[in-house]
C-alpha cells in the first residue's frame, strides 16, 4: 500500500519546483484525474500535482517519492486515451510542461534535441521551416507533447513509411524510478556497446522512467506530394484494396481506411459533403517523392490498382480530406457520453481479415461501433460507443466482444495496441493474452528498475 | 565460482541433444577455444562442446547449467573480433549451426523467417532471388550466421541507409538464461504493447539470450547501382570530404574510407594494383536508386562534391575494389602474429575530427596502426599490430593509447563499439567509460533475468 502525500511532502515538494508550482486545489486538480479515455470509471484524483523545471527536479521529486512510498504520474498533455496518465493509485502528478525548449535544430547532421514538453506540431513545424521533415505524426500532434509520444511510441499517419516514433529517437534523457538521471543511446549511426535501454524505455509508459530530452531524427522532405481519396461502395473491396496496395510497393506515407459510419459521421461533424459522404468507404493514400517523375509514375500506378480493386471513385483530396480524417475521434463524442477506443495491429497483410471479420463479430451487440484503421500499418480503431446502453449491459457486452475480438487478433499474429498502449485500460487483457514468459520479463525489468513500484503504479503490467 | 562439467552433466547433455552432437575431445575443443580476435591471452578451452537442433534443447541445456551452475557460451561462427564467442569461465559451448533453415520467404508480406545458424550471405541470396534486400551486410557476411549478427547488433557496409542488423528485425525468438523459450517482438509495422524486449536482446551479445530465430525485414532491391571511388593524396582531404558528403543527402549505401597504409597491403595481398595504390587514400561511395535518371543525378553531384573536395582521382570502381575492402583485416594478418581492432564510433559530422586526433595520437607509439573507416556512419576501424614489439610493452603502448583516445571519443559523443560488440575484449573499459547510471541500469537487469550468472559471462559487463 502507498501513503499518503502529507503536509510534510508538499513541504519538500514546494521547496523542489517551488511553491508557486505546487498544486492542491481542487478545482486544479480535477483537470489532472482524466486523459481523453472518455471511461469515468477510471478517474482518479492526485493528491498534489507539481510541475518541475528539469529533470533535476524531477529527480528529486521521485526520490522524495521513493523515500515516502508514494506514486508518481507523469503527465505531458494527457491526450492518451488508455489512462496511461491518470494517477490510479492517487499520489504525485510530475507535469512536463514546462519543459518546453527546443534545444537544437542540426540542419547538417539532420537531428532535433528537445524537451519533453515540446508540443510535436511544434517540432514538425521547426523542421519544416528548415526544409526537414520530423515523421513522427500522431493524430493529436496539434495537442500531444513529444514525451507523451515517446512514452507509448505513438504511431500515426506516416507510419507506413516511416516507422513510429522509436524509430525517429537517436538518445533519450530519462529520469529513472530511482531517481537517477542517465542519457541513453547516443547521436550515433551505430552501436554495438552494451544494451540498447533507449528502446527499452521509449514505450514503457512512464512505467520505467520519465523521458526528459530527446534526440530526434529528421530526413530531408520530399519534394512532391499527392493525395488520393479512393471511394469504394463495397466494404469487402475497400479493404482488400489496401494489402493489393502494400504488394505493389508504392512505399506510400499513409493508407487510411475510414468506414462509412465514420465518413458519414466526421463530414457531418466537419460540416463537409466530400464525394460518396452517404454511401462511401474511404481509402486516403497519401504519395510522397523526391522526384517529380516519380511521383506522376506513382500516380498512375496507383489509379490503376485502385481501379482493379473496383474503386467507385479515385480523386485528388485536398486539406478537407484530413480535417474528415482528423475529426473522427471528436466526431462521435457527442454521440455518446462513454466511448472506447480499440487500438489493435495485425500484420498488414491480414488487415483485410481481421477488418471484415471483427466488423462481423462487432454486428452482434448492441453498441455502436465506428472503424477506421491506419491501414497501411495493421493498425485498426475501432470507436465503440455506449449510448444508451445501461451501465452493467455495456460493460458486459463490451467485455464478451473483447473475449471474441482479442483472441482472434492474436491469432493473427497481432496485439492489444498499435499506437495507444496499454495504459490502466487495457492492463488486465495484457495479462491475459501476452504470453507468459514475455510478460514475466517485464515484470522482472520493472521490479529491477522501480523497486518500491512508483513510477506509473498499476500501468502496463500489474506488479505489486 | 562456476562448477566444472561432470561426467552427470555430459551424460546428461548427451540425453539432450544425442550423443554424436557433444564434442569432449580435445582436438575438437580447441578450435572452440578461439575466435577473430587475434588476442592468444583471450583464448579458453571450453569445456564441452553441444551441438543442439533447435531452440527446446538449447532451453533444456541451460536449464541444465542453471541446476549444476555450469557456464554456457553461445557461438555461432566464431567471427568475432571481440572474444565474444570465446567461453572465457570455461564451461559449455552452445552451438547455433545446426539451426541452418530459412523457414519462410514472404515476397508480399516482405520479410523472411530464419533460423539463427543461417549464413548471412544466404540469406542475402535468398531474398536477392526475389528481387528482394536484406539490408544487413557485415564484412564477415559470406562467413558469419545471422545469429552472431542478431547478437552483436552488426553493422557493415550498408548502414549507412539502411541502419545496422536491429533495424531488419520485426521478431525474434529466443531462449532465456533461465531456459524458457519465448517469440519476442511481432510482425507488426507498430507496437505499443508493452516493452520492446526484442531490441533489448538484439545486441546484448548473448548474455541475455540465446537468439534462436528471426523474422527478417525485406525491401525491394533498388534497380540501379553505382560504385565511386574517390582518391585523395592526402588524408586531411579524403577525411574532410565525408562530412561534406553526408551533408549533401545524398543517401549513399555505403561510404568507405581507408587509409594508405591499408591501400597498399590490400592491394598487395590481392595482387592487384588499383589506381594510386602506393600513395593514396580511398573513399568508396555506393549509390543505389531506384531509377535510372536519380541515379544520373547522384553521381554527377557526386563528382562534383569530389572535385570541391580535392579528389586526385574519381573513378566507377568495380567488384576489385570491394575484394580490396573486404580483405583489409585478412590482408594484415601474416604482418602480426598478435593484433588488434578498434571499433570507435562518434556522431558522423565528427569523424572526419576524429580520424585526425585518433591517427595522431597512435602515431607517438611503436606499434603499427592501419586504419579504415565506415565513414559514413561514424564508424572507424583500427587494426593494430604488435608486430615485433616485446609482450609487456605491447601491452603497456596499447593501455596508454587507449587512455587517451577513449576520453576523445566519449568527449565527441562516441562510444567503445560501433558494430564489434564489447565481448570480453572490452569489458574493462566498458566498465570505465559508461556512465555508471546506465551500467546499473544494465546490471540489474542482466541480473533480473540472468539471476545465476550462466549466460555468457564477463560478456559485456562483469556482474559476478
Amino acid at each position: 500500500m502507498y501513503q499518503k502525500v502529507t503536509t510534510e511532502v508538499i513541504e519538500k515538494l514546494q521547496h523542489i519546483v517551488g511553491p508557486s508550482y505546487v498544486k492542491m486545489n481542487k478545482d486544479e486538480l480535477i483537470s489532472y484525474s482524466s486523459d481523453e479515455s472518455m471511461a469515468p470509471e477510471l478517474w482518479t484524483m492526485p493528491e498534489v500535482v507539481v510541475a518541475p523545471a528539469n529533470a533535476e527536479e524531477i529527480g528529486a521529486i521521485i526520490k522524495l517519492a521513493n523515500v515516502y512510498h508514494i506514486p508518481v504520474t507523469p503527465r505531458s498533455a494527457g491526450t492518451s486515451v488508455s489512462g496511461g496518465a491518470i494517477p490510479v493509485c492517487g499520489g504525485i502528478v510530475v507535469l512536463l510542461e514546462r519543459l518546453n525548449r527546443i534545444l537544437e535544430l542540426n540542419e547538417e547532421g539532420l537531428f532535433m534535441v528537445v524537451e519533453a514538453g515540446v508540443r510535436t506540431v511544434d517540432i514538425q513545424q521547426a523542421a519544416r521551416e528548415k526544409g526537414l521533415l520530423y515523421a513522427g505524426d500522431p493524430c493529436s500532434a496539434d495537442s500531444c507533447l513529444i514525451g507523451g509520444n515517446l512514452a507509448t511510441n505513438a504511431g500515426g499517419n506516416k507510419a507506413v513509411r516511416y516507422g513510429t516514433t522509436r524509430h525517429q529517437v537517436y538518445a533519450i534523457e530519462v529520469v529513472l524510478p530511482t531517481g537517477e538521471i542517465v542519457e541513453l543511446g547516443g547521436n550515433l549511426k551505430k552501436c554495438s556497446t552494451g544494451f540498447c535501454l533507449e528502446q527499452l524505455i521509449i514505450g514503457s509508459e512512464g512505467t520505467l522512467g520519465v523521458i526528459t530530452k530527446a534526440t530526434l531524427k529528421l530526413i530531408p522532405t520530399p519534394l512532391y506530394h499527392f493525395d488520393a481519396l479512393a471511394v469504394f461502395t463495397d466494404l469487402s473491396k475497400a479493404i482488400n484494396f489496401v494489402p493489393n496496395l502494400i504488394k505493389e510497393k508504392l512505399n506510400p506515407t499513409s493508407v487510411e481506411f475510414m468506414d462509412n459510419r465514420f465518413v458519414k459521421r466526421a463530414n457531418e461533424y466537419c460540416r463537409l459533403q466530400l464525394p460518396h459522404w452517404q454511401d462511401g468507404y474511404y481509402v486516403i493514400v497519401s504519395l510522397d517523392t523526391y522526384r517529380e517523375e516519380e511521383l506522376q509514375d506513382n500516380i498512375e500506378r496507383l489509379s490503376n490498382i485502385c481501379e482493379a480493386a473496383g474503386a467507385t471513385d479515385i480523386l485528388e483530396a485536398d486539406e478537407r480530406i484530413w480535417r474528415v480524417r482528423r475529426s473522427c475521434l471528436e466526431s462521435t463524442r457527442e454521440l455518446s457520453k462513454e466511448a472506447t477506443s480499440e487500438d489493435l495491429v495485425v500484420p498488414v497483410l491480414r488487415i483485410a481479415e481481421c477488418i471484415e471479420t471483427v466488423v462481423q463479430m462487432a454486428a452482434a451487440y448492441d453498441f455502436q461501433v465506428f472503424c477506421l484503421a491506419h491501414a497501411g500499418d495493421g493498425n485498426l480503431h475501432f470507436q465503440i460507443l455506449r449510448g444508451n446502453l445501461e451501465k452493467t449491459e455495456w460493460e458486459r457486452q463490451l467485455a464478451d466482444f473483447r473475449k471474441q475480438a482479442y483472441p482472434f487478433v492474436y491469432s493473427l499474429g497481432g496485439k492489444l495496441s498499435g499506437e495507444h498502449g496499454i495504459g490502466v485500460k487495457r492492463v488486465d487483457y495484457m495479462e491475459t493474452y501476452t504470453n507468459p514468459v514475455e510478460l514475466m520479463m517485464m515484470k522482472k525489468i520493472k521490479q529491477a528498475l522501480d523497486p518500491n513500484s512508483i513510477l506509473n503504479p498499476r500501468k502496463v503490467l500489474n506488479v505489486e
